[in-house]
């Protein structure tokens, strides 16, 4: 195997202190001001309760971030992957909730020998999974704690309602090894769902399904101790409902332009790419050296954080901007900011963050999940 | 700076000789009698002239790929940015063109240092991106060969018209420390026009530019060394025009399913995801563990390997799955394989190909280019 073998050439690292004149692009600037200014909002929104706050950390993928969310008050820290959640334990973060399943011996081989150095949470909707699952955490004489995986509405992964829940939290409470943690939700089709009054009426209509698996499985004589869900575009509904007890959000610590433009969610863009501008074929007509490897598509056009400039086309290695007004007065070697409108997909194809305030570099932050979607 | 802190968990690593089953997922897999077949396919293409095999790299970054091209008889290597450059020089591919401009003095400095172990070519379209490369060049005594880049009807980058390819040839001759190699085009713009005929007889009409071009700067006294361009979708044309002399085209080595979707390029699908079914909702219902952070969506969904299952929708990090027939016996655990609509975008999510012979683990390549776009 060649893959350890070759000489990396390092990315160019500019000095503490750069402006983004003095960034080579494509990056992911991060503004520390509006990051910090985020959490300490959704921060103070959680100490209303009844949730707590256990972000999601498959945005920022980044311990540094983690660890601020923690400061201000987050009772863990959640993630997608087994791979996200080593990153946070290599970073020190000692309570994790992998809020899906753990599938199959390679993966649960891997959970064991993490829940040897953190307190480790996963979902569960199957039954093999569940015996697999505690196979391995007796052998190893390890706990891990389960939450059953309720659908309410997404239609995505879960068992569909109560009766099936409480079965599956016997299964769980039964075998050895596995301690029944609760309830795990995400109304992740209401996330983006606008006008924002039907997106609220429409979370406290889904959410009832979590209430209802609670009452079930309490019902059955098993205690429900947590029940988590949530995100940043259903966390005013979520958060406030008396049977939630965590809320999983996390794009509200960097934003982006897609919770931006569905509206309830009053953070700032914190996170934008940096870019050059390359070309300039035509007066109304600049090319960037940002495109699909710099900056995701799925959910749209990125902003571009240019008066008169607007973004025309994504190639793959280059951004069309079409230019009017002012716009027209960029040149070759201009650089400019866009917001991406989906940050999770985006930050995963960076290394690190660029940390500015004030416009100035004073830290670099590495994205510790990146690609680890393992 | 804490970016080199971390102590970093080692991802999973299976062993030579493993199967899919013992292999974690999502992952990326690589048919090596596939990939082989399709670079001697193209070899053989090329080999019957004129345009010489220069394959680009930005499909697969991945220094063991280029070799395997060049010693089937390709005079170089391209890619897209200076960091992928680097990437190929780490790995000691000697010649490399960068497709594109290099825009700012932090780039200018890294192709600088990168000149000095390597030859390379960049595509200029700017006089005074000409002038700040020359006085790099010319400052530190290497030599920057330059293709001017015309624009061949993509309307991206490049000069309009063979004036303007003149004009920018003359300045790239006039200036220090550069040399005037040619023309760089790109007929990105005609690389999914279906059907076939229609596609062939566009590339004709289109790259007429490219001569036209070519004959406007002979004319004005300059010898035109080479004109590079083509791509997977329309190499069987523009490889042949009597004035092309380079091939670009990559995609062909891996393949995906958009270039066998919209036919002409004969290549057999080597590129593969490898995902496990994580969850079993309903009879009718798959989820995978390969989502929009594994497999890119731009260019539509990918293609499941499995009777009766069809692609339904992303998630960030689920794929959800219809089934039918046989499709409805998948259990939790199971493993299937996607092939990628796009597989630029899509092995530039990973860190390795796993490189698998006769459906066994034969060896780990470094994806070396991965995320290098600045």
């Amino acid at each position: 195997m060649t893959i350890d073998a070759a000489t990396k050439t390092m990315p160019y690292r500019a000095p503490l202190g750069a402006g983004p004149a003095e960034i080579d692009t494509p990056a992911l600037l991060l503004d520390h001001a509006k990051l910090i200014r985020n959490i300490a909002r959704m921060a103070t929104f959680a100490a209303g309760g009844p949730a707590h706050l256990r972000p999601h950390s498959k945005t920022h993928k980044c311990v540094e971030i983690a660890r601020l969310q923690l400061d201000a008050g987050a009772v863990g820290i959640t993630c997608a992957k087994v791979g996200e959640a080593e990153a946070l334990a290599d970073g020190g973060i000692a309570d994790i909730l992998i809020a899906n399943q753990v599938v199959g011996p390679i993966k649960i081989a891997r959970l064991i020998a993490l829940a040897r150095r953190c307190a480790v949470t996963v979902a569960v909707d199957d039954a093999g999974n569940v015996a697999q699952l505690s196979a391995a955490a007796a052998r190893t004489g390890v706990t891990i704690r389960c939450y059953v995986e309720v659908d309410v509405g997404m239609a995505r992964c879960g068992v569909p309602d109560g009766t099936a829940a409480l079965r599956l939290a016997r299964l769980v409470h039964d075998h050895p090894g596995l301690v029944f943690g609760g309830l795990q939700t995400y109304e992740g089709h209401l996330q983006n769902v606008v006008p924002l009054d039907e997106r609220i009426a429409l979370t406290k209509r889904d959410m009832a399904a979590a209430r209802a698996a609670k009452e079930a499985v309490e019902a059955g004589g098993l205690a429900v101790d947590q029940v988590s869900g949530g995100g940043t575009g259903t966390h005013m509904v979520t958060g406030r409902l008396p049977y939630m007890s965590e809320l999983q959000c996390g794009s509200y610590a960097t934003m982006d332009a897609q919770y931006r433009a569905v509206g309830g969610a009053d953070f700032d863009n914190a996170l934008t790419v940096l870019a050059t501008v390359i070309s300039r074929p035509r007066p109304d007509r600049a090319v960037i050296d940002a495109g699909l490897k710099a900056v995701t598509p799925e959910f749209g056009d990125p902003t571009v954080l240019c008066d008169g400039a607007s973004w025309l086309d994504f190639s793959e290695e280059h951004g069309e901007l079409s230019l009017s007004g002012a716009a027209g007065e960029l040149r070759v070697g201009d650089k400019i900011e866009l917001v991406p409108r989906h940050g999770c997909t985006t930050v995963n194809l960076y290394d690190r963050f660029h940390v500015m305030r004030d416009g100035r570099l004073i830290d670099e932050w590495a994205v510790a999940g990146r690609g680890r979607s393992q």
